[in-house]
This record gives C-alpha cells, structure tokens and sequence, in this order.
C-alpha cells in the first residue's frame, strides 16, 4: 500500500512510497498560483499558493497524491479502506470532498496554525469526482516544520491526530500504530547487552541484532514501525545531498519489491514511485521502481504566477551511468 | 556486514551489499588476463581468466571483495569473525592464502566442475598480505550459472556446502541459516488465508500481510532470511532491465541505513556499495549509499590481453537529473 | 496482570488467572440469595440470585474479582490502568460503582438479554468504596452460554463489544486485541506447508512448527492472542473431566511464573490463582501457584435461601500424593 | 515432542515434559542394585546404583525416558528424529544399545567424573531391543549438581557438549540452540527501559512487555528459549516446595495443549507427563495431562537392596479436593 515520512535534519523534507500494482499515469504537477481551483462546495480559489507534488490530471484538474505548497506546507493521501467513510453533505461546515481536500489545505494555508483553522471547519463528504471516478478511500499526513498531523474521516467522524512519529501507513487507524510502536521499545540500532541472564554468557554474534524484534513483512503495521525505526536513529544527515540520500534509505526500508505482496488476481504490489521534497526549497525528488535514478523537479524555476498546470512525465526506465 | 546473492532469470546474476563503518577506497577493478597474479605457495599465473569485480588495490596486488571472470565464474568473500579459521601450511595441499583466493578459483576455472576440482585440494592457510595487513576473517560464495557454493575454513576444516538459497550473509555457520530457514515455511507474498481457526473471522486488514513473520532486524541471520524471501517469490523479470532492477530491490531489502547498526565507538555501518553483476557478458553495476544511480563497467569493452589493472573510482556523490 | 477466559464444550466454563505480586486475602465466597447488597445509588437488592466467586470481604461486603450466579451468568473484572475512566454522577442513570458492578449484573441478570437490559441503563461512576480503598481500574468481561461481552469504561463514555473471541486480557482498549488478532492469521495447530516458495525445500524438523509466529511473552497483548489461539484450536474435550482439565490448560499457556515479570522495586507478578466454573452447575474449580491441585466448592451444595456469605480460604501450599 | 530440565535452588532439580500423541503405559519404575541388567555387548551388571524414573516395562526390562540414580545423577532420553544416527557395532570401545544408555550410566556412575569416563569409551551402537520395538532416535541430557551435558550420536560420530542452559529438546543439534539463544539478549524479566528512540515517548501499558520477542510457539527450538527464560530469571525458590512448584511452572511455560500440535493423520500431540525429581533425595514427582495434582515416589522409601523392579501406575484421572 503506501508509506509517508516526514523528516526534520537541517531542512524539513517530506515524501512518501506510492505501493500500487498498476499506474494512473501520475506525473510530477506544478499548480501555478493563478490556475484557478475550483471546488464542489466551497466556491472556487482563483489565487492560490503555488503547489508542487505528484497528480494524475483529469478534465485538467490536478488529483494530488502528495503535494507540498510554495510555503512548504506538504500532504498525503494514503490508502485507509474499510476504514475511510466520508458521509453526506453537512450544512454549516466547508464541505471539501477527499480528491479537492490536498489543493483546499495546500492552496490557502502558510503554516500549521492555519491548517489547523481550516480543518476545524471541514467536512470530508462523499462528493466523487464523477461517476465513473469514485472516491479513493484515504486518510492523509499534513506536515510542517516540526508538526504533523494525520486526518481520518471514520464512521464516527472526522478525526484529527498529532504524529510525533511523523509516518503514516495505511490500516488500521493511526492511533492503532501509535500504540503498537510501544511494543518496540527495546529494539535498538545500538549495540545490544545481555538482558536475558547474566547466567549465561549470550553475546552478539553479528552487528545489527540490536533491532531483533523489528517486524519484516509488507503490511502497513509493519511498514510503520520499520520507517518509524530508521527515522528515528542517532544518524544526522547535514547538508541537501545527505538528507535526501538518508530520506530515500528510508522509504527504501519499507518499499515493496516486486513479488512479496500479491493482490487478487495474481499481480504484485509494488512501490511505483518513492518522493522526496525540500519542503522550504520546493524541490520534489523521485525515483521508480527500474530507474533508481534521482529526478529533481523544483517548483521555484518556474513561473509560479502562471495559471497553466506544469506536468513532467515520469522517467521509469532504468538508467545508467557507463564508464566505458 | 554484508549479503551476497546469485539471481537466475533470463541471465545469471551475482552481487552483493558491503557493509562497513568505512571504506578501504576500493574501486571497480579489471584484472587482464595478463597481469602476472604471484601467489605465495603455488606459483605465477602469467595468464589467466580476466576478472571484473571490486577490489582494494595494494602495492600492485588487486585485492578483490566479489568478482566474476571472462566465464561467468563469480565469487565473493564476506566477513565472518569468530568462525573462520585459517590453519598452518600443509604439505601436499595447493596452500591458498585468503587474500588470493578469490583469484586462484578465477584465474583458473571457467565452469564449477573446475571450481571443485581446485577446491578438493586446496587449503586456506594463515598467510596474511603483510604484516601491517592481517588477514580478514571471511568465508566465501562461488556462483556459475545453476550452482552455488559456500566455502567455509573452520575449526574443523574446510567446509563445501551446497547453496540451493543462493544467498550468503555473515555468522553463525553457513547450516544455520541454512535450517533456520525452515522456520520461515508459513510466511508468503501471497495473499494469506485464515489458519488460526474457523471459529474466527480473521482476515488481511492490509496488502503484505503474508509475510508476516518475516524478520527486519539487520543480523545476518535475519538479512539471510529476508534476502531469500525477496529473492524466490513469483516475480520473474524478462531482460536485463528488469532483472539488474529487481536484484538490486533484493539488495535494498538487507541494506544498512546509516544510524540503524551501531558499531564499536558509536559510529554506524552502512552499505557502502551494492553491486550487481551479469556474470554472462561480464558488466559490473553498482551504486553506493549516497548515489542511488547505477553506473556499470563492461569488462568485454576493455583489452582482456592487457598486463595492467584497469582502476574505475566510485561515484559516490549524490547524481541528480534535474528536469528544470 | 489477567486473562479471562469463556470456553464451550458440552458445558460453559467460565475462568481466569489472577495475576499480581500481592494477594489481599481473596477466598471463594458464596453470596446466597438473601444476603442483603447494598448500593451506594441504585437502592438495595434484598433478594437476588445466589453468586460465587472469588472475593476479598470488605466491612461485610463481597467484593468479587469474577463469579457466576446460580443462572450461571458469569462475569469478571481484569486490570485496566490508564485507560479505565469512571465518571462523576449523572442524573437519570443507574449509577453504579465499579466495586458493586458484579453485583449489580449477578444479582439480576439470569441471562444474557437481561444483561444488556441492565447494561443499557448503566453509568459507572467514580464511587470509592472507601477513602482508603479507591476505585481500582478495570475492564469487565460478562459471559453466558454462547455469548461473551466486554465492558470499558474509558475517556469517551462506557463501551459494550462483543466477545467473539471469549478472551480478555489487559490494555489497551478490547478492540485493539480483536484487531491485531489478525496479525496472525497464518499461525495454526496443523501441520504447517511450504508456503515459502516451493524453489526451496523447507519442511517441518519439529512438530508444533505450525503455530511459530505466536508470541510468547507475558504482556497483555500476547496473553490475548495465546490464549485465543490455545483455546480455539480443534480439540473439543467431551464431559466435566476433560473441559476442566483443558480450561486449565488454557490458563496455563498465558499464566505468569515468578520471575518473568517484574513490578516496580524488584518484585514479581505471579499468577495467584486460576479459576474455573462449571457455570451451568455452580462449581467453581480453582488452584494457586504453589498447589497445582483442583479444589472445588459447588454452590448448589450450600443453603442458597440464607443471609449469611460463606468463605473457603484458599488452599496454597503444594499438595502431593505420596504413593510410599 | 519434549522438554528437560535441571535446577539449582537449594537442591538440584531434573525433570520432563513428554510430549506424545499416545501413550506406552509408562509407570513410575524403580529398579533396585540387585535387579540383574544384563546388556547385549557389555556384559551384566549383577550389582548397580538403584534407579527411579519413568520407564516402560518390556520383557521385564525397564526402558527408561528419564530416570536418576540414588547418587543423584540423572539422564533423559529425548526425541532426535532425523539427526540421531546410531552405527554399527565398533570393536573396542563399549558398545551400548540406545535403549541400554541409561541404565548403563545411571548403574555406575555416582558423579559426573565417572560419567564422563564412561562416554569416553562408549559407542551407540545400532542394537534394537528387538524386531518389533525399533530403536527410538534419542539425544539425551545428563545432569549432576552443578554440570548438565548433552550428548548425541549423529552422522558423524558421537558428540558429548557442555549445557550451559540445563534445558534440552528436540531437533535440531543442541549447538544449534545453543547458538540462537543469542538472539534473545534483549529479553527480559524486568521492566523494559526505552531503547526504541528518546525522540519517541515509548513506554509500557502491560507488566510483561520485556519479555516481548520471546516466541511461543511448540517447535522444539521456540521451547528451548522459553524453558531456559523462564529457568534463569531472577526468581530464587527456597526449600522443597517453592523448588518443586517453579520446577513445575517452567516446565508448564513449553507444556503442549491438546489440539496445538498436531501429528499425521489429524491427532495432536500433547504433555502426557511432566515430572520433577528431587535428585538429593530420589524422590519422583509428576503430574499428567488431566491430572494437576502432584504424585510422589520416593526412592529411599523402598528396599533398594531388592531384585525385583517396582512401578507405581500413572495417576491420569482428574483429581479434585472438594471443599463442600
């Protein structure tokens, strides 16, 4: 399914791993400030801050997947069936549907207070996109600078979580993860002692056993607690280039190779894309599943006062760099 | 530490991740077939098969981690303190130093009826390079096309073990991981069924869950296990795209973030490379922590009946393609 | 801390384990009909149905841990700190304290339909029994026949679940374990198959391989998921002898031996006793933890029309029947 | 299939779980110095130190499972199915049938100097007991005071090691377990401390959670773990009673549930009895699966200058004080 990160080093960079067994033909968008954004409910935005991410386009509007604005402001959808339920229309309320809620945050807020207002206010209802395009069921990590919230439209409601953790998988509800990463609390990237008996003589026999007990599979409770892991380790990367590279280790943690996670039918999850923004530069990194290659595209280069969707096709074939 | 796996699809494919809290500068490393190779006890090969692989050059002498010869022959040494034991010089044996084992199999054989006819006599002995260069406390895989072997030297002996996995990490012995193995039956990358009782409507709350069970922790006994699990499941690449592709997702599923295995000091070890070779038309790829692209070297593009090494650095820096 | 247990066979038993590092002088205790219950706010029942179980007497009042009534609704009460939140009094509900709870529903209820009935109208509020004995933080499993409720409440109001399971453990919130019970799907008593991948040649070297993944520790989480798995396996015991026998069996798997599970200052939680009722007859089977003998006491055997609780202390030290 | 034990509180303690699908009609044997045991290659030994144990009687012969001597040195036979290997009869050394080790040990030896003299002459030899009764493919633990040894006749020869544990099972090697307790360092009795990350605000919400990671499952290698976490914890039993009961409380952590284990042809594979033998003082105690009570025999109480075996029957039948 997915997996989102949000990482603080020197810079503040904010990412996911797209998990899917098939493509929408998403690519990277640039949703200038001009474009005019209109919504179901809640009139149109015709100035807007400036939105970078990754969208599939449809009838020329822009379907985020995860975006990030020109303030640094940044968002992802990811996948929460069974348990995303968005309910009827609510008088009173900003009634957003889920495929505009990434471009109503993104377009209006420039930090966490006010995304914190604009949430208080909405109402995710079952407005889909058409009738041949139906709602994704998602919930979705908005992040900034040191905070991060995870927002899930359930059965009983529309519930807004703080993320110390600053991940987010897919099933079951947040607080279900946040609860489990308690029973992790002896696992270690440090050099693990014997806590067993001082009885009997037990001594590392390899490096990394500190972290035994750390789950290996592809579901998302265990997809949480190994990002989570990584994250949180005593590296510091410096600079862009570590930073990046550190957060791409990360999402590699916990990307689905091709063969582990077979869907119905016989075909295989995997992860389609893993992303990476500089969240205060505007720069949005990728890679794909045959092109480990870093893409960089970079909001700030472009003319951000356009009013003309930008989109760059992904670069999915395998590249390489020959000596000879 | 490190993980070493052979890979069959529509080619043969050999490589490994190093693992190490530093970096000895070695760099990919073509030895001619006429590069004089001295051995300390069992004389000159004047000719011999070229070699690709990556290697540490000192005072002339390439001393190489993982390889593969003109033949598709591939072998590398991977760290296994502890357990390997190197014993005294023994008459009427070809005594072998580690350090010039990986070339003596390559040099010399161009099938794995070669490689254990050289095996059945040879003996590692306590031959280190120098003084100040003592000798690594390594045991060995030898791949070629459907066969794999692990060479182990220990108390006892030197041990041949058949590698039906094709996969090699660190301690304990080779067995071990071998029959661990079998406690890993029930975990599957397809979908899973209820087992636990029919009294009970369990089911999957999220894509992966069949491999629950799987361990992430990175000890080389779980490293074994995780590669083996990646590496056999249904996936079958066509090509050489999706086959070095897939390989390195093998190897990105063992590889070592920084900050996740502490090592003596309080610094960290981490993949330094991941190599991938097509062992059939000898082209190395590789990529290192900080530079997820791929560069390759083509043994074949070189003059094979050159008597010079031929050196290529690594590409360490972060590469990116930058759209704007 | 505790595991409930409902279990049907040809008859319904109903038990626990007590674990904690203290005993408060517990005895099986027997509340015939016309003892007088007093209620702090809902008035006095002077006759109700006969109950036994296990109670600490407090100034003449029982106060039970788990018992069963002569209908044979059945009920127990299990640590639940940090999450159990009683209340402040509310106007036009059956306000109960969570001490006279058991009573409350046992004194009434002669079946599960009434249960509810009660439950419906209930509000647990923040009553002590004393200054001195504050209200302790429990979780509440009720049982009968083919039915198993659970009782919580928490922050958000008081929560009824139903118990497909029939097993009750500690923190955090019931609905956590009857999820996170899916996680292991995949364990089962059978025989396990090579779901691996049949490239490999794994198969069983022990029996009991099917059930690997199942964890063995002592936590509430682990106990949940044990003793479910233990008691919904495929063999079905016929008649008085094997059900108890088997339900202990049952309690065994998830008890605590001194040692394993420290408490603040260096002591150690301990199973005090493991109960099991015959509900349909009104025996009520117990042992402690230095005497694996049964010992019964059967309500039906006392005068149930008396006013008077009947103790039996319990039965601690190890008993053994010396054949010379 | 099963688990030994030995334990040093104030006295030393050895004992079994037998773990079988069906029963031989084993009894409580006692075989006293004059009882003559004649062996098939090594002659008779017409006088010997009296034995108490569980043994099957077949043409008058005691086949022992476990059994101690009145020296206090004790010895259990356990399933090794796959990897015992017994060879063909050796000139000059003592050949000694399986179903012969144990007597021939236990009748001469009074301390663990002389057990090991005798293993060093000794050969397993491929002798069955007859043409019906094959031989049992057996490892076997001996244990005396402060030593605990294994040995096991295996492909390659015979092979005695050190039990740094005092706990043994089933397959695979015992250096094999031995190995993998290292992968449980971090478990533990005691209250776990965050070593997760000080970023996160980890913590416990169940007593129990050190011990997470243990496994509790039924393969031989899962209880090898759980018996020796259980044995070595910080819990010290003081006299014969709390000796006794812990003894019986470690063995009941790896005990098998009918229907968790099941064997060919849909039977399950349950703990028909566990026993504990007070080797200072000979006496015998077990209890059977439907059987909690505790039974006694003791060695002393019998004339152990007789020539006639003695066998108290197997309480099995459900044992219950009735308190009214």
């Amino acid at each position: 399914m997915c997996t989102a990160v949000n990482y603080k080093t020197d810079g503040f960079y904010f990412g996911r791993n797209l998990d899917l067994h098939y493509s929408y033909d998403e690519k990277v968008t640039i949703t200038p400030r001009n474009f005019p954004l209109k919504f179901r409910s809640v009139g149109e935005l015709k100035n807007h801050y400036a939105i970078i991410g990754m969208a599939t386009e449809m009838e020329g509007y822009p379907l985020y997947y995860d975006a990030t604005n020109e303030k640094g402001v940044s968002m992802a959808g990811l996948n929460f069936p069974g348990n995303a339920v968005f309910h009827p229309f609510e008088e009173g309320k900003d009634n957003v549907s889920p495929f505009e809620f990434i471009l109503w945050i993104l377009g209006q807020c420039q930090n966490m207070a006010e995304v914190r207002k604009l949430l208080s206010k909405i109402h995710l209802y079952d407005e889909p996109f058409s009738k041949d395009v139906p709602l994704a069921p998602l919930h979705y990590m908005i992040a900034y600078k040191d905070e991060s919230l995870v927002v899930e439209s359930v059965a009983d409601g529309l519930k807004i979580h703080e993320n110390p953790v600053g991940v987010l998988a897919n099933n079951p509800e947040f607080t279900y993860h946040l609860h489990r990463l308690n029973d992790f609390m002896q696992v270690t990237g440090k050099t693990p002692v014997n806590l067993f008996s001082e009885k009997l003589p037990l001594k590392p026999y390899s490096l990394g056993m500190g972290s035994m007990g750390l789950p290996g599979d592809l579901s998302s409770s265990s997809r949480f607690v190994r990002a989570a892991f990584v994250k949180v380790q005593d590296y510091e990367p410096k600079g862009e280039e570590e930073s990046v590279s550190q957060f791409f280790h990360i999402l590699d943690a916990v990307s689905q190779p091709k063969g582990c996670t077979e869907v119905e039918g016989g075909h295989f999850e995997y992860t389609i894309y893993s992303s990476c923004v500089n969240t205060e530069k505007g720069i949005y990194y990728y890679k794909t599943y045959d092109n480990s290659s870093l893409t960089a595209v970079s909001l700030q280069k472009e003319n951000l006062d356009s009013d003309k969707l930008l989109q760059y096709p992904l670069r999915k074939k395998l590249v390489v760099e020959r000596e000879n």
